[in-house]
């Protein structure tokens, strides 16, 4: 990055002056070996990358299945990224980055936190209909808010959610790009299926009065009681009596 | 417990065949030293005591600050729990406990959640002011019914929310207890700030909804990304460049 397709791109932003995130399908060699991620770069105003996120939590599934009307083939297709989740000093703050899935994880934004980030970035490209769980087609807008404005809280930070709006390949997305508050309240949003621009003065300065208080973690965290989150990917019940 | 002032609970809950949660304050001897805990137990229909959890994440300051309008000593009276997270089977299912300002962490949920919990029961005693964050006040609502969402939804688990209402001590909490179901919605709530009873039909399979789609930990979480979380209490910026 840039390739020629995306030169444009970058010579655009440049010209105007204006940082961006940028999701792609990563291919790369390393140490031999061909690796394919699903990655994010951010750029800053003149042009030049500072930092690459490789996608963590994959969603999906890793062969064709038959009974679904559409595939959603990550886990196929992609490696778990293998960058954990970085943290990046640009524009005047520190800024990390997600891609769709990540952000219903907490600790996505947990581990970003633990490094003082101010503003995540994060792009979804999230269908209306889930096919495992039909169930929750009418509430995608609801989790899809949810999950955002609650790490935003609990970490202090801004987050910057950009979707795919529209329908692509006849798969229509739930668009519902939003801008959160380190309050976790919703400052700007994007409320129709279509192109559509939004924009929110983000003060950095305003991520203290949760990061200072409630969420002062150095205070009021105890890491020595968080021991399962890394030791066990899976949930193990307790044993029948 | 249950000591004489309990005992009538204990004995109507055995009389009527219901099980509960009790928040209390906990002073006890353990290896010839005296300790105090923040603590809850939960009983079963017959009376039993099932399990016992002392509360992790102690809010306020350890000292006596004279220009709060209220104080919040629980960092004086109290010791950090020191029985992690646990989950019991009890009611046919699998419960976990929690207490107030642990709310606010996705941690409590998340290491419940890594041991199945299907349903997460926690009292709170929060006030209407918070002398650090007066900004926040207008929020408390909104918080603290955010931070329960994002529990439940992320473990695909029920949560039961139960606050203190009214004002005691001169001191106005706000109330807000709710019943929150796997998929974030609020299902019951108490409305007021006056004594009242919440009620809801809890079918713990609706966990399964979750836990087996999108929150299907042992396929999507990755906990060699998550190290921080363990490894440190506070948060270490990126060093300037």
């Amino acid at each position: 990055m840039p390739n020629a397709a995306t030169q444009p791109l970058f010579d655009c932003a440049r010209e105007l002056g204006i940082g961006f995130y940028l999701g792609f399908a990563e291919l790369t060699i390393e140490g031999g070996v061909t690796h394919r991620f699903n990655t994010s770069i951010l750029v800053d105003k003149a042009g030049r990358i500072l930092g690459k996120y490789r996608k963590v939590h994959l969603p999906g599934h890793a062969e064709h299945e038959p009974w679904r009307p559409l595939q959603n083939l990550e886990k196929r297709y992609f490696e778990v990224g293998n960058l954990g989740f970085p943290v990046f000093r640009a524009f005047g703050g520190i800024v990390g980055m997600a891609i769709c899935n990540d952000r219903r994880w907490p600790e996505t934004y947990r581990v970003m936190g633990l490094q003082g980030v101010e503003m995540v970035l994060l792009g979804y490209n999230t269908p209306v209909h889930n096919p495992p769980s039909p169930e929750h087609d009418n509430l995608a807008h609801f989790h899809n808010e949810l999950v955002m404005q609650a790490g935003a809280y609990q970490n202090g930070c801004w987050v910057v959610g950009v979707a795919k709006a529209g329908s692509e390949d006849g798969v229509r997305q739930i668009g519902n790009s939003i801008i959160v508050a380190p309050s976790g309240e919703i400052v700007a949003a994007c409320p129709t299926e279509g192109d559509e621009l939004a924009i929110a003065r983000c003060d950095l300065d305003l991520t203290l009065s949760y990061k200072n208080t409630t969420f002062n973690f150095a205070k009021h965290r105890q890491p020595q009681a968080y021991g399962l989150i890394v030791e066990r990917a899976g949930a193990i019940p307790p044993p029948l009596e």
